[in-house]
């Protein structure tokens, strides 16, 4: 099954010359021209608690309670492209995923606006700016870096892989463990994806680009919403939705098991209607492997390629791309911030380019 | 006291004239240069958990948490001015506070920008996407929204103020309520000035714009680090530092007592070292009144202009400006985002040419 695969990444990958490349760092100096930017909330639900506002005693009675929104700043570039793209971060992260990069390097968000994108940047309901959540919320300062830098293949802490693709000095760590940031309240993926298809409603057809836990909520918003006309995802952790009676088996890992989600057939298909595009980075292992960190990409990879092919099968248009069998190496969780990200968005370039979406 | 302070506003409102009014207007549809742009996390702290970090079993042991930064996301414009603007929100809000309005207009994000200033946007610690705090947080959604409407002067819920600077639409309060956002875990005043004075540190010289809760935040700020050259101070809320034997009783107000707070004189000092101007709206009562949403306010006003009496008594410059006293009508406790903020954006403009510190 792999080897196809890695075929077609390697067609992708020749699709970048290497001029262009130099031209998209080098114009890096130019300014960035914004046409218009802004912000706004949008989804969300409304706390309507009975009784009469007392504006002297000033108690909860009838007074009203606006949360669960999704927060967004956006930017439009003069003359921009025909598709805006739509950044949507993962677990406990925020928009800063496609901000300055942790070792302060131009993210996704400048990158793409240079492209002339027009960039949407999300926080999701209960998510950094997003913050006011309807239900309570208990957050407890666990120490977790250790777990968060093996997970997101840094390295086996306190080690960094070997060419790794991320700035080893300290301040690079410390800015991204402070891009961590808790949600206030529990995931509700209707909540979720409800905020996000309402985004597709306020701004017109676009191209979501998700990360990690926001892959699964990708697919779900996907078929809630046919204005989202293409998905590119990074890493995508969990959430993968089968036709019912063709959901796969879980998925062991020494991380725990990998399920498989199962939706009515009729909305599946709605995913074979847009292409998609997946990529994962380096460093995760063929075979079982204890270190959990690493193990559970093993299982989502396998599951992305289960997925591929399944909504290939019906029709659809899926490329899993695994970065090193194209030759590019030492990328990590987030390739779209590692060292060697202008080349990463150059992959992306090309592929919006080769369906036309540019 | 009051006539002097009048007068001052008055003329301080003539230096601005018509056509530059309207030349500030006019040019909101030129595309906004931007020389570069991101965003980084500063200050904060690091909880080390003692042990040793086990990969397999993954508990908090041997971990580390960083927390208590603030977050900031900056423009710099093409051909910027000297000094950057920090803008500083307020109490249960966000960086949010200076962008797009709640009815959907340009905030002083983007006015500052079009005038050639950089702008830098700051979520204080433990506030929004600076969420991340070393502090156990326990949020709970209290419907609390009409409590705001009137003591953001609004109006008294649920009427408007007679030609309040609000549209009175349902979509901006829908947005205006969310901008709301809950502190995660309590405020710690050397953590969030710390944090701020690490930014200027970082930055170099500035000019510090803050809102209500920050006001007061920023008098302490500035104490500490004089890399900040001048404050603009939008209805300042708390916080007012008084040298020690100086410090006025406190004013009794039909939401409580608002205290002044004393700082050995030496401290104080550094605040008669550099220009401050301060803004009040329009909807504060001259007598007690029983509303607690408008009658803190009364209070807050009297403290400011004691205070602006102490700090210019000791050599200082500080200018209060109570916008209806020159001519300047309705507006509420967030002049920057109301109707007509262009032309409060037009008074700041006049006061730092003033100054000379454009």
């Amino acid at each position: 099954m792999k080897k196809p695969i890695a075929l077609l990444g390697i067609v992708l990958a020749s699709l970048v010359p290497l001029n262009h490349l130099r031209a998209q760092t080098s114009e890096k100096q130019e300014p960035i021209m914004i046409e218009r930017q802004g912000s706004f909330a949008i989804g969300g639900s409304v706390i309507k608690n009975p009784g009469t506002f007392d504006p002297i005693e000033r108690t909860p009675e009838g007074q009203t309670f606006h949360g669960d929104h999704a927060y967004v700043f956006y930017q439009i570039p003069l003359e921009t492209r025909k598709y805006p793209l739509v950044m949507w971060h993962g677990f406990g992260q925020f928009s800063k995923t496609w901000e300055t990069t942790p070792d302060g390097r131009e993210g996704y968000q400048n990158i793409f606006l240079r492209r002339g994108y027009s960039v949407y940047l999300m926080n999701q309901p209960r998510r950094g700016n997003a913050g006011r959540s309807t239900e309570l919320a208990t957050i407890t300062p666990t120490p977790d870096e250790q777990f968060w830098f093996n997970i997101f293949r840094i390295g086996e802490w306190p080690n960094y892989f070997p060419g790794v693709q991320f700035a080893e000095d300290k301040e690079t760590l410390n800015q991204y463990f402070r891009q961590i940031t808790p949600n206030i309240g529990g995931f509700d993926k209707e909540v979720i994806t409800d905020a996000v298809s309402l985004l597709f409603d306020k701004i017109g057809e676009g191209i979501l680009v998700t990360h990690s836990h926001s892959g699964g909520f990708g697919w779900a918003t996907a078929i809630k919403n046919p204005k989202i006309k293409a998905i590119v995802s990074y890493e995508p952790g969990s959430g993968f939705l089968f036709p019912e009676g063709e959901v796969p088996s879980p998925i062991a890992n020494s991380a725990g098991q990998l399920e498989a989600l199962g939706v009515p057939k009729e909305e599946f298909l709605k995913l074979t209607k847009i292409p998609i595009i997946i990529y994962y980075g380096d460093n995760i292992p063929e075979k079982p492997d204890p270190n959990p960190g690493i193990d559970g990409w093993r299982a989502r990879l396998e599951m992305a390629r289960l997925w591929s092919d399944t909504v290939n099968k019906h029709g659809g248009d899926v490329t899993v791309v695994h970065l090193p069998e194209i030759g590019i190496k030492g990328n990590t969780h987030f390739p779209f911030s590692d060292l060697n990200n202008v080349q990463i968005a150059n992959l992306m370039s090309s592929w919006l380019q080769e369906k036309k979406l540019d």
